[in-house]
């Protein structure tokens, strides 16, 4: 796979990726995004989110701090997503956790043609509809194997779908890939995942013909962005600000040395 | 007091830790959870607030930027919190800044059982009842032992009270705890204040048999850490990178050689 | 221009600043007004903002993720900061974006006496009136002179207009000052611009005698640190730590030697 060539499309197209998004990570997903060259854009006031997504080349939508009137805007945002042809992205945080998320869940699933689903293992097991509880935001031991499991939902709801993890999967109903990049101190640091999705939206807004390669490439990209930044951390905080640093100034070089993606 | 005893058990149960707590600092006070080894998680949807704090072995709620609605599911999730019998800790934020926050604070405490009651002077002061103003959210100066203050608070209102400032108080009706470490740079910092009810927060879900002790175990290895950041800092940002770090490698003799806690 | 003679006021008096701002650079907002000596506060509840704005020595407003309840919030903290006297700051974040943007940024300049107006070229060409759309948050081509679109938004809003860009713009109906510090690494980190609206507001604040001048002022100590922070930056999130620590460090004889304002 040609990793460095997605990356590429990025730094030259500069996407506008809009998020509605959490309160928790919302600057780390912004500055992510712009870290990759791209164009972060936040709204999320129902009056304008439609309009928004309508100047952007893909939405980002992440239900960790979800309201019931934060989800009707991510609904009029994901239709006009939809009515403009760009890639949609649902970061399903939390699911598992509490009956709400996974109603919330549903219905944005229900409502808008999600290209991507985007979580952990428990997670994405629970929006598969499996029987597994969520710890908070932590990923809880799903006794099954999560290959089948992403297969199973892109199946499903016929989508991409990204389980993130020590190693990471992304599957579609024509194959999978499996990410073997990133670090343990990416668990250690709040956010992590969620600047995950705001990558595979940035990547598949400037790949929009091929979003599972896209969303592949770009957590390939984010996650050897973490192995050299890990190098020279001292603890979680160093080791975010190396991260962005990193991103920035990402190299073909360093991918092709570095890159662990296989099917 | 063994502090670092304290530590292992935040360390070993990885408590969760939910907070209802303010926008500007709310990243941090995650991540600061979250360096210590716990886990995290922001959650203030009123149908949610309530589950998520059953799954959770404490609460944190911080009025630093509230609304009325905010308030309610905060009341919400902190009798949840009291039907679980864990413990809730309140950082009242802003309180004697405006009339809104002495309310609603007074709200928040006669609405539910309320373990630990952390604020600066000013703030703790106009809690207990008396004439005194917050500079917006900085501390003014009491006209009072606030020793004295801490334990009357702690006997009113039979809770745990937290004063921070140069010495931090910890009281309940059975004593006080002083803690000397920390260091000035703290004041520079936005969330030094918000992070310090997290700290409480996360050592009391971890050891709610003495919540007082583990208060005051928390601020102790919070503000150890503060003074080794400061050590290779350049300023206030460099700082709060280096807390971050030094919190999450904090060792046993780290804090033996440094912790300063007096009764 | 003796800019360091505005620094020193901002240091001497730590003006409370009052902010209603965005959700994804708040804590940045905070942070810098904090750094460079003074005191932030963020209250947006509507029983409160004026309470607020009364106890402050400026106010900032900022419309990047506005909904129309944050802006009826504005819009009682700006006729308190009006009453009051002191200095209002509207940063007109994403104006031209959407036609909400347009409008609430209109409703906002005709309910109350805004001082300054601040955003980069699009969106103050956008508040004048011309047919321009800006890109999400991130400024597009705008065929017009500059400063001729500058004095005349000063001129029909009789207040102080601020474009933040390569040059910074700051003019009035008497004046025109041009800040040529700054570096192109700004661009590349999420914040600058709602910092560079919090800067302002704090200059403003401590010098509310000449607002113009206290901008300009602001904007040249913010880009003087930016200057010095890249020196020793691996890229956007290590330039962003500098620069923080730099305005917190900044010298007389950095000033000195680095400011380039011209009128």
């Amino acid at each position: 796979m040609d990793v460095y060539s997605f990356l590429e499309a990025v730094r030259k197209k500069a996407p506008v990726v809009h998020h509605l998004t959490n309160w928790v990570t919302i600057y780390d997903c912004a500055q992510v995004v712009k870290s990759f060259g791209a164009s972060p854009v936040m709204a999320h006031a129902p009056e304008e989110s439609a309009e928004m997504s309508g100047l952007a080349s893909a939405l980002v939508l992440n239900i960790g701090t979800l309201t019931a009137d934060f989800i009707e805007s991510m609904k009029i945002a994901a239709r006009a997503a939809n009515n403009k042809g760009i890639p949609v992205v649902l970061d399903v945080c939390g699911a598992g956790a509490t009956p709400f998320r996974d109603m919330k869940s549903a219905e944005l699933l229900d409502n808008a043609r999600i290209g991507i689903i985007k979580g952990n293992s428990s997670e994405i097991a629970r929006i598969l509809g499996l029987d597994v509880r969520t710890r908070g935001v932590d990923a809880e031991h799903v006794g099954h194997d999560l290959r089948d499991i992403a297969r199973d939902l892109a199946g499903k709801r016929d989508c991409t779908v990204v389980i993130t993890g020590k190693e990471d999967i992304v599957a579609d109903i024509k194959g999978t890939y499996i990410i073997r990049n990133g670090h343990e101190m990416m668990s250690h640091v709040v956010g992590t995942g969620c600047m995950a999705a705001s990558v595979i939206g940035t990547f598949a807004g400037a790949s929009p013909q091929d979003i599972t390669a896209a969303a592949a490439a770009g957590l390939c990209c984010y996650e050897i962005a973490a192995e050299l930044a890990v190098k020279t951390a001292k603890g979680p905080a160093s080791f975010k600000e190396n991260l962005f640093d990193r991103i920035f100034s990402l190299t073909r070089d360093e991918i092709a040395s570095l890159q662990k993606v296989g099917r």
